[in-house]
């Protein structure tokens, strides 16, 4: 950390400077400038507020050299962490797609939906019992009846689930069902919550807070993190600013730069980053060529009658051609989509359940 | 609801938006423009998603009329809400200031500071025993001890308290000792805790999130209130821009805004919103100015001993001579600032705690 | 400046940054830290690019300590600036409003609000001739045609004329008319221009562009001033967010900012600020009390004929009223507000030219 | 247009609307809601300023419906307008790459460069002779002698030449030297300049101001579309939002956005959008796979020593590992890179210049 003084700056405001970061026991090194005095902080900052300076007299501001995150950072982890869900890797060379409704609405549109994405080529199945909404007239989700479908999905198809988690209440509930637990962008400074899913074993997926910053994103990991649970990886799923032709600003530049700056994977939502299905196409394939080892996309069979986030959504059709545009381009890119490991449903079973 | 088709809206696009309206217990009004076929929807549209519509082939968007809030809004409550603590009215004529440290951190400081606070004029204790931050490694709050030491303040000084609660499970907690409860800029989307305080019977003060626009704030009062919990207020705090000169851009075009949307009381937050103790003067005068109904100030004894935010509190005389300044600027806006309803306390009582 | 490197940076990368530095005469000291060196620069960087250092190898960042601005910063001027302009003094202990229409129209109507807003209490006249529209096809000001009536009502009221200058061929033509140049927010970085009306002896009012930052404003105004004209006076007038629900998001923390960090008398307008007349009362009052040097507010006799900006001009009798409610702000601020210097004009002539 | 009432609009409101309307000749439909009169104007609104409406007494809101560009729409021209400059063409199949330094420095730099470039396969050569810099100290370009070594540095690659014009007054010396005129960030709004360029017959690279919306950039096209210049493409390079991790967040989304809005080519430019060089690769790359018409991209030999954005330019053979990479999305997508149309230089050429 850097204390910069003001140029007016008494040098008994200096001394008290120096001797409270000598208490706390940090090394200073002073340096006197024609103008400032700059006072430098070695040592271990990460437990020390930066306000205990700036807020003492003859202090003009202080500057952070080194972030406060420890366990999210690159330099403390080797190489990559690699999630492994149900045999499929997130974090490792290949690139995994996630997909799925918005919503879960009813037994024969999660279970269409998710034979109709392992059919495209999706290894993960997403679709939320538990729907943050900004209305409180608006469909709230389906709860724990919801989740019962996505396990009926999921022992059809084979395909893991995840799912969001709204509260420190429902955590051990969403976690009997789901494979993966979504922390959803409203609720990324939800402490208790990070609290909550940092103390069990399944793995998160925290989303970007809609004005997250990155930093801020690598805090609430640390906070899953420092509860014990490793097993967490990053979502980018568009940022608020002034623009409005599209809902949100989708900051792809996010997952080259998480990418430098922590080992945890890094996955990217074009469909909530977007807004807008006729964008998902583009973004998702400009998604992996800027890096991200997973999307997650929305994916419903008829748009139009979706409970929520409708003008968002791919038809099955779509996502399938996608599909083929992705593993071009992760081709190009040097990866492969990943695979389902093992195929252990077959079509009688879907055509059983379709029927 | 307006929804605007695409110029190549085919005869049959268009009349499925309208069967659909229909279908919704919604009049239509199609109009045939030039380039464009506009369909005016009329009717309860609260309850319906503007994306069902979107979501439509030949949509090309959809654009709301009138807002999705009802209980928080202007034209369906007769007059101001007004707020009852403990003989103080928030909403009224008076003006309210709430001052107080930004964490109760020991009994000494705590009653030093609801003292000196009273003495200055202000009419609500603030102070945070729970307290979301940033980083896991930072100090966060004395909890339960700290809720104590605040009602001890109350006993003493006469002065209703304000504190802030983060998560359902410790409402109940929060409800034994506070008069108001508060709700931080961080959990103004945090439904699951909006629906229970929406369900006690104590003030709310909402905080804006740091991205929050004035419609979700007011989207989520309706979570409160929906919930059959009528006292809440409403706080800006400042929001989050590209400008870093100051910690956030407090914004005070919400406060006329606000009172023009809605009924509910308007505090301003000047400690917050700028995170800089020589701001809060200048910002204060001005929230007064632009007609808020309280402000909420943080004030320490010793704010560069701070355990938080030591930045942005004005010390105990710094204070005083701002309440005498905001007693000129109310009367210049046809107001006064609300005074304590009855000396309760006497000196003896504070020497002795203060001893 | 401090430069921190990488903590993978060599030996060599580190003497690399040490070398470039003494080779531009600056003084280096080097801090050796657990995880990262840091090199702090001690001389006169305002002339070095932060990229020159940024470039290099091994390096992960550099931070500014010191501003590049010099002409601007409050320590280089022992108290503020003060412009006179026809006998009213702007950043003395008097507040200056600013009034007229957006746009001059028509004879008729600048002589009828230059009348106005004199009788209201205004000392200076705004009017725009040249008009910066975002489309192509909206009226884009009357030209040298709007500058002759904004000369005649100089002439009949007594009040010096502010008007925007657009262009570097027409600097000479508007200082012919004007008493004060203004720059408007889209050219606040038109270096050209701010070079052309460095070079003139006329005051200037630059406006901070929609999303100029404070120190951006800043160094704009270096750019003024370094061209040799000292009489600059900054202008807060809005700045972008993600807001909506007011056109821009008027930032008044800008005022005491501004004010600590220069010596130039600082303007705000609420009118462009806020985009919407029935919050120009509140945030003109809010303005004052945070201290603003003047005010410059749209006024329109009949504001829904308007060829510009209609909406957030007041007539002239809510500007009168207005106009009161200032007055007591200032006082409560200790301040009052500028009056005529003379009454250099007498009922009849107003008569006449009305007539 | 649409024109919201507001719920306690009277009649006499209504109808003044709906006259002033008619008066300008468009036609009104009003429909009477429970809460609100809305009416719905169909005609001609290109040149109807929104604000007359808006400044009307009893008017809530008004919404437009159709964007007020023409020239610049996309139902306007059937097909994407193509861009020919000397041979390479801009907006076809296949994706243009222009290359080269920030600033023109020297002889040897800017011939290097062009050499380097071109073998790595840039089809057009790019290097600012002026240089809009936010601080007066810092260099400001070459001028003329800049534009000299450029036209030098073509005449010798056989490279088109792309180079920013500043001011109105340099419009035709800039005409003499380039084959592309770019219009940098913070002139996007400099209309003086907009129609300056829209006169001339020589290709215009307009880029998006750095807080310009989508539809304003599009605004600004029509200035030039509608002053006869109809060689128009729009650049995408970075936006300012409250993220700091990078300097600017690229706004990949303008990429499919611009294309669904317009016929005019798409240029994204990743050095500027992200200011960091190890970004470009992932942003360039991803930039294409959103569908890109063409990059253009920093390149220095050496980095370091560059006189203006250092921290964000490519080493040459960063740069041809770069272009290897490109070849390889843009034929994922199903295009290709650009290549030159005829070898007009050769290898002594280039030997002997920079012997």
């Amino acid at each position: 950390m850097v204390v910069v003084m003001k140029p007016e700056a008494t040098a008994a405001e200096i001394a008290a400077v120096i001797n409270k970061a000598e208490a706390v026991g940090v090394n200073t090194h002073p340096i006197y400038g024609k103008e400032h005095t700059v006072i430098a902080l070695v040592g271990d900052l990460t437990k020390i507020e930066r306000d205990v300076f700036t807020a003492m007299a003859g202090v003009q501001k202080t500057v952070r050299i080194q972030e406060p995150y420890k366990l999210a950072a690159r330099n403390t982890h080797p190489g990559k962490t690699t999630i492994d869900v149900g045999g499929v890797t997130i974090g490792g060379p290949e690139v995994v797609v996630m997909a799925g409704p918005c919503s879960v609405e009813s037994r024969q549109q999660v279970l269409e939906t998710a034979w109709a994405v392992k059919e495209a080529g999706a290894t993960i199945l997403r679709g939320g019992a538990f729907k943050p909404r900004t209305s409180p007239y608006s469909f709230q989700g389906m709860g724990e009846a919801g989740l019962k479908l996505l396990a009926e999905a999921r022992e059809q198809t084979g395909l893991p689930v995840i799912t969001e988690v709204m509260t420190v209440e429902t955590v051990q509930m969403v976690c009997e069902y789901a494979d993966i637990l979504q922390i959803g962008a409203r609720n990324m400074q939800n402490y208790g919550l990070l609290h909550a899913v940092g103390k069990v074993q399944k793995p998160v997926m925290l989303k970007r807070g809609i004005s997250g910053e990155i930093k801020e994103l690598l805090m609430c990991a640390e906070y899953i993190l420092s509860n014990g649970n490793m097993q967490v990886m990053l979502c980018e799923r568009g940022i608020r600013t002034y623009e409005t032709a599209t809902r949100n600003t989708f900051d792809l530049n996010a997952v080259p730069v998480l990418q430098r700056l922590s080992h945890l994977p890094v996955v990217a939502d074009p469909s909530h980053g977007t807004g807008d299905w006729e964008l998902v196409g583009p973004m998702s394939r400009a998604a992996l060529a800027a890096g991200a080892d997973a999307l997650i996309i929305e994916v419903h069979p008829d748009p139009d009658k979706a409970a929520s986030d409708g003008a968002q959504s791919l038809k099955p059709e779509k996502f399938a051609e996608l599909m083929g545009q992705l593993r071009l381009i992760a081709a190009a890119v040097g990866r492969s989509i990943a695979t389902h490991p093992a195929a252990v449903n077959n079509g009688r079973v879907k055509e059983a359940i379709l029927a």
